[in-house]
């Protein structure tokens, strides 16, 4: 993509009343715009962005099994009652001109039981599970951190649909797995935290847990194990002897919280009256899941992560492009060939082609931009170009061929 | 993809209270479910549908320099009294809990423009254009035809910003070709029809309309010549002479309006204080244009116009999946080996290989489903395939590899 014909301009200016650094980064990049509390517009690198990480989430959720899907936002009141959540304070309300009241979608399950029970008849019909990519929208006093509380934000919700609680226990695991390698290829390190399991269970629920001091959660976690409690449930104090191996002190954290999973049993199900006949053709309630992750929270917790003075350090897998191509004076024409190579090649390349734009400008927007690979050509690199990996040892110049090896073997890793 | 491992569900009853094919079809097939009036759910394979029209719009955006952006639904009502469109009727609107009000966009004009304010400075930023795929909200007290009047609907829209009235006229007819382009790969047969202006202009626009017994719109057309008015604005009657090319007789038609494009001229400028410093440095307002295409309405019309009493027949480019392969009895093996082969050409295949299904009903839910390109494998195939291509004549049978030549021949066309 041509940088003259892409929709690309980074701010010079940090924006006021902003204190976390995702809300800075995403902004002086050019990525994301606020429009209200805790509402953002995500600009053309933004959406790429977000693209890139929902790609990973659908990939990994269709690996397991499950289904996309897309539901409604604008949810009629009469399916919020039957779940008795039309009063939970975090539901936006509206009523039309004919007076019908809706409540915009904040979770689905609502919607999505009353369509499986039209699917379902017996045990034949299940496991299943859905997902969608959608938007969401909360009623959140506290918005605040960027895109880490938001009124409007994105998510993947996952549903999922068992015969018995031993099939739920068996997805529920799998599902724990596919979000390690997500956060994972996301390069979050996550600490699967156990939390309250709200209404639906006695048992802990998991959070996926980003341990950073823009958090907002408490997380009490143990070094030395995978022992690791949100302070919500947390019979432990930092300082103490962890419970679970007793080789380590407990330690304290804030923690953002990227992802969850839920054991839903049979509140759903009873509700919506959603039943199966089993091998012997008795009625038996279906038994359910929830699983989800914030796109949009993600890309800010990565932020937290990734940065420095300069700008945001993208990730490989969540970089707008995979290589930012910057044309210095003299070497507009080997950049122009460069261009020409990638495009052919069809590697995922941004190219500063502008020639209204000093080298600093060109080189600072690169910074704020943050992408792993930078080439340059310019006169000092002749017919040759400058290859720049992030973390790896700089390479001599090399020919633009050479240079899209190197990056691919780099992404490869 | 397996059809046991994708959730699919055709259904054997029509819908109660659904006149029109697309509510009725896309009900049958499984591709969509009514949650209430003008609100659905798309299911996995209506979702795959509406990706497939996602991706040609984005492409023939891409293809004319836009770049793409997401916007929020929740807008705080400062945006809308802004250009007085506060107390439009169609817009849903809702109060927080800090008693903060916002408007659900029907149309984002009003959150784009002060962004632009923000990036814009001198002729050298114009033109620019960006554009989204969305959802939308609208108070719709007449929402019907299953996806052709909804409340909530996916809907692309463009925003374009130039230095004055003449490079808007070009980029008009520009986005008038991309559509025209856009609606050809959908096997879409458009009218381009002059409709009223709006508050915005005194010129017509144009709407891009699928002549169709199910479309509300009434469209005065010349089948000899390019002539076609909206009813709202013509001055010709059916039967009339064409006023244009005289060559022919006016003819009525109902129609499905499935894009428009409008000059807005200065009305979002002026309200936003949108400039430019021209070459001379003195401030201009900026023009602008807004263009829209429903994906979702699409998807209705295009299933308005393609169906038979089995189901639903997509275009190539619709289509949830390009090959359909079933395997009958004594075919499993065969069918299997094909789907492997078929996997590692990467072809985009729904391979029906359940084994509680009849023949009966396998070939049922393919005609149900609708995809243009139908393999089969049984014991009559023996170690062949059997290629069905809608409107080619049939084929003898053939070997794995060459069915998957013929099929990209086929698509290529």
């Amino acid at each position: 993509m041509r940088f003259t014909q892409f929709f690309i301009r980074t701010q010079k200016e940090w924006p006021r009343d902003e204190e976390s650094a995702n809300a800075k980064f995403l902004h002086r990049g050019g990525f994301v715009e606020k429009i209200g509390a805790g509402i953002h517009a995500f600009l053309p690198l933004g959406l790429r962005v977000l693209d890139k990480i929902n790609r990973v989430i659908r990939e990994e959720m269709n690996a397991i099994g499950a289904s996309e899907l897309l539901l409604p936002a604008l949810i009629p009141k009469k399916y919020w009652e039957a779940t008795d959540r039309w009063n939970v304070p975090i539901l936006y309300k509206s009523t039309d001109s004919s007076g019908q009241e809706y409540g915009l979608g904040f979770t689905h399950e609502e919607v999505l039981t009353p369509i499986l029970k039209r699917r379902i008849q017996s045990f034949r019909d299940l496991p299943t599970a859905l997902y969608q990519i959608q938007t969401k929208f909360r009623d959140e006093p506290r918005a605040r951190f960027g895109l880490i509380r938001g009124k409007e934000f994105t998510m993947k919700d996952l549903y999922s649909f068992h015969a018995d609680a031993k099939d739920l226990e068996r997805f529920y695991w799998t599902v724990a797995d596919a979000y390690k390698k997500i956060f994972s290829r996301l390069e979050l390190p996550v600490r699967v935290v156990e939390a309250a399991g709200g209404d639906f269970t006695k048992e802990y629920t998991h959070e996926f847990q980003v341990l950073v001091p823009a958090g907002e959660d408490t997380i009490f976690y143990c070094e030395a194990c995978d022992f690791a409690q949100n302070k919500e449930i947390a019979n432990v104090a930092a300082l103490d002897t962890c419970p679970k191996c007793a080789r380590a002190k407990i330690k304290e954290s804030n923690g953002i919280e990227v992802g969850n999973i839920f054991r839903l049993g049979t509140k759903f199900s009873e509700a919506a009256n959603l039943v199966y006949k089993d091998s012997a053709g008795k009625e038996q309630l279906v038994v359910m899941g929830s699983y989800g992750i914030g796109p949009s929270r993600a890309m800010g917790a990565i932020v937290e992560l990734n940065h420095d003075d300069a700008g945001i350090r993208w990730p490989k897998e969540a970089a707008p492009f995979r290589i930012h191509l910057i044309a210095l004076p003299g070497g507009e024409k080997q950049a122009d060939a460069a261009y020409k190579y990638f495009a052919e090649q069809g590697v995922d390349v941004l190219y500063d082609d502008r020639n209204d734009a000093t080298p600093g400008e060109k080189l600072t927007d690169a910074d704020l931009i943050g992408i792993p690979v930078r080439i340059i050509a310019s006169t000092r690199t002749a017919n040759m170009v400058e290859v720049t990996m992030r973390d790896e040892k700089p390479f001599p110049f090399q020919s633009i061929e050479a240079a899209v090896l190197a990056v691919q073997r780099y992404y490869a890793r």
